[in-house]
């Protein structure tokens, strides 16, 4: 929709073609030192959202490969750090856990599905020009569902920091709550709070100390930013040394296979690709509006643009991508992409990067990973999932705007309660709902001037002068099927109680758009004036809809009612030398 | 949504003790003149439009009693006619041609399930104060949804003109088509022929005759409405008196049961229920936004108000009152509410007493009834209907607005296509999605100053003053959910060409409306213009926009920028003197 100055055929598709060619050592330099940061914290993250949709680590580092690459190539953000997310991870293991889906017995493969599915959808969207449409999720019911599924995060996760064992049939289930808390597991409770402890320190007291020790800047940036991944190989060192996933029974990644993902694509199961694509619809959506949401952050900062349906075809690739190469769905992930653009990433050169150190270490190190307690990789989501929970914030939208304080609520009590699809499509039906609701009732007054000078103003917020014979009514919303009607009873309200009127001047100064029916209603009222002996006229029009309305029987059955250009002209014509009436 | 002044308790309720207590005996003259007229065409409407929804003609006659005589205690119109009327018609009979329904084996007893849900659902429409919310049914849907139903109504008509026999099956399915066209009966046709020769001899010649001859004003109305009932009675006596249904198997009405309604309530069978409450839904809203729609329109030509929520429930209680009185789905008809307003009507007494002549005729002329031809009615009907069709209509309105005339085009060919409700739905949806697909393009204007004047105009219409230090963007919409991304990037779009800019002014004159998205894109805009050395103000902001953004942080974080409350006070303040930039 506004793709920057004349990009033109491949620049259009490879936006990277915009900035490659002007890249310097400079902008190297900084952006092997995002990169850097950036995959530390791309390693545990990519195993954490894996184990959080309930798949095998290898699922989220294959996405953190080459998924972050393809996007590079094609998304219109420079910052923007694609890969596994914790709220589309959560999506994922709703999904997954339905048991339609679980009938199946391969978590791994349904993933790849989705992420195909998802990538259809992304393009599809993309091909529709469907960038702006996608807006109908506002940021109230963004946030409430952003809430509620950072709740049930948390939720699933305690069991990797509380009990023992294997992935069980817990996730976002309450009811067992009772259960798990019993059963808890002391040595894999002390490693979860370990991590928890470990993570609160590199986050808050660790940058602060540093600062004061006068470190060279860029290496205390590094050490703040490395948090996770020390506390999670600390994890694996522990276990490895004393054992405990032997003797403590504490839960571990196991076995990540070693080398990089082959190509492949996903098994063409009709029926499973049916049942899939429902949750694909959602995950499209909510990867979409955060990962846009995430882009446009970055790039205001800096002055630079992001074109919604390129980003749509760009992340729509980089989940196809992921499907082939044994990935998971992908998305924009917020706190990477704060990192990354705080490191001081200068283009997306600094996800190539980070992606490349991470199928490095993949492919050297997979047998690190194997000891890593799952107790440790919960902490790191939980650290990482609380800021996004943002319960308090709803009394303020309610107070500001009480049908979006109720889409809020809903939508975040809808998450938890009804499920993750429910709560989101709770919230996009209310917000319409109230949208259309509003729309219906539109602000309309009765307007004359401020003596002395040309404005005219609403008579119940200003003194102003007003006339007997003309009554000027201002329509403060375009002329639609959705409000005609109370157009019509407000008009026909006013001149009932104004006997001595002879003319009716409908200001269109915030009208822009008139449809079939605000014409046909605009005819009718002008008819039924006529026959009340009352002339209709019209004045500010703008440009676009006096295009419109020319060719229509509207201006052509006018006369002797007129267009006036400015209300001064109205009042001047219409209204006969006299005092005024007050 | 807007009663006349004041109306308090009993009378809120039953309006007709407005006009009651004013009723004088000139009025009275002029009500039953007009009376007599409706009656006599309510008569063969009643029986035709019962047939047309494949129900016994009582049900039509019933349904033309008890429901006006609510109607004129509880409506707010004094000319609306209430009864059967033929959109209705074949939207029941659709509702009872379902195998479901069918396997009952008693259309009648599922006309009055009908009718009892219809009721019950405009009554909560009506609690819910949902009278202007029906307004998504646009003026192009609902013309597209009327020439389909009268096409469809034409259609199922037609078999009763060609063919003998009792009702066949073809109702709505074009597929018969042919083995109608080939088993038509003579003696039949010819009736269906002379039927409708002579209702357009009363139509269009006759009136014109009388009037040639000084007859008595009122009894050439008299005459020139009679049409029906003579055509119908003329039909009834060639049948008697030649027997042609037993020589020439011509099917006729046959026995009518004499007497009045029983009172009673319709068979309690949950699940007939549950199957006709998708259809009741429908027909509710048809009825409401047809019989508002018509009110309206006779109304606003006596200066005289329609309060849409008191609608709601009068045609509920007199769709209640249908289904215990043995009638059928009532709505206000159009050509009857003409008829009866033409005739001279003053008030609902006119209902009333036309009404009470029905039931008399009932009463005592019930035999008269029984050998009326169906194609005599099914000419009744046709005549009626045709005008109904409108598709020459869609190509103004497309030339109007595209995205309506595909709706109206969509919605006419969905009805005939795939059926009546579904059409009718496809249309809505349409009109939805093109609503939201507008409202998030707004129209957004960059303007500068007319010389020597204090207006502000679009640069890209009127030659203007523009400033390099100053941008004034003026956005045409409320600032909602469903267009603040478009509203940033244009902002950020035009930032970027004009390097000299220290000042955004964001001219609020047509904004009425500020949700908590647009409210958090705002904060966004002056945080993002700020890193950028741009101060964001805002002018013209009308009263009920200030009152919100004044309890935001928007106005506590907008220092150095500020409000103003012209367009010429920010560029007084804003522009330093010098020469402008042309």
């Amino acid at each position: 929709m506004n793709p920057p100055a004349n990009p033109r055929g491949l620049e259009q598709v490879f936006p990277i073609l915009r900035w490659a060619k002007h890249y310097s050592r400079d902008d190297l330099g900084s952006d092997v030192f995002a990169g850097i940061i950036t995959a530390i914290l791309l390693i545990p993250q990519g195993i954490a959202y894996a184990m959080l949709a309930g798949l095998p680590p290898q699922a989220g580092l294959y996405a953190s490969i080459l998924p972050p690459m393809f996007y590079a190539f094609m998304g219109t953000s420079r910052t923007l750090s694609v890969g596994p997310v914790s709220v589309a991870a959560i999506m994922i293991a709703s999904a997954l856990s339905a048991p339609e889906i679980r009938s199946f017995q391969d978590p791994a493969g349904s993933a790849l599905v989705l992420a195909a599915e998802t990538g259809l959808i992304l393009a599809l969207m993309s091909w529709l020009r469907m960038g702006l449409l996608v807006n109908f999720i506002s940021h109230p019911v963004l946030r409430g569902f952003t809430s509620g599924a950072a709740l049930l995060i948390i939720f699933s996760q305690s069991n990797h920091i509380l009990k023992a064992g294997d992935w069980n049939e817990c996730t976002l289930d309450f009811h067992c709550l009772p259960a798990l808390l019993q059963a808890y597991q002391p040595v894999t409770l002390l490693i979860g709070l370990l991590s928890i402890a470990g993570l609160l320190l590199f986050a808050g007291p660790l940058p602060k100390l540093l600062a004061h020790c006068n470190l060279d800047n860029s290496l205390a940036t590094a050490i703040g930013r490395s948090g996770a991944l020390i506390v999670v190989l600390f994890g694996a060192l522990a276990v490895e040394t004393l054992d405990l996933d032997q003797n403590a029974a504490v839960a571990i990644v196991g076995a990540v296979p070693s080398g990089l993902p082959g190509l492949g694509f996903p098994l063409l199961e009709p029926e499973r690709w049916r049942l899939l694509l429902a949750p694909a619809v959602v995950i499209a959506l909510i990867a979409y509006v955060e990962s846009v949401a995430i882009a446009k952050v970055t790039a205001n900062l800096r002055r630079q643009r992001i074109d919604p349906n390129q980003e749509l075809l760009a992340l729509g690739a980089a989940n196809m991508i992921a499907s082939v190469s044994g990935g998971m769905p992908v998305a924009g992930g917020f706190s990477r992409t704060m990192v990354n653009f705080s490191a001081g990433a200068v283009t997306q050169a600094a996800s190539i990067i980070a992606a490349s150190l991470l199928a490095l270490s993949v492919f050297f190190f997979a047998d690190l990973l194997t000891t890593i307690p799952k107790a440790s990789l919960a902490a790191v989501i939980l650290v990482a999932i609380i800021p996004l929970i943002k319960v308090r914030g709803i009394a303020a939208t309610f107070r500001f705007d009480r049908n979006d304080g109720i889409a809020e609520l809903s939508t975040f009590l809808g998450v938890i309660i009804f499920g993750i699809e429910e709560g989101l499509m709770l919230g996009i039906s209310l917000t319409l709902m109230s949208y259309l609701w509003r729309s219906s009732r539109p602000h309309i007054a009765v307007v004359g001037q401020i003596p002395g000078t040309e404005h005219f103003r609403n008579v119940q917020r200003h003194s102003v002068t007003t006339w007997a014979e003309l009554l000027m009514i201002r329509i403060d919303e375009n002329l639609t099927f959705a409000n005609t009607s109370k157009v019509e009873d407000f008009i026909y309200g006013k001149i009932a109680k104004q006997p001595r009127i002879q003319h009716v001047a409908l200001v269109f100064s915030s009208v822009s758009h008139v449809d079939a029916t605000g014409l046909e209603s605009l005819v009718q009222i002008m008819e039924s004036l006529r026959i009340n002996q009352i002339t209709l006229h019209l004045t500010e029009v703008k440009g676009p809809v006096m295009d419109k309305l020319k060719q229509s029987e509207l201006v052509a059955g006018l006369a002797p009612g007129k267009i006036y250009f400015r209300n001064q002209d109205a009042v001047s014509d219409l209204v006969s030398p006299g005092p005024p009436l007050g």
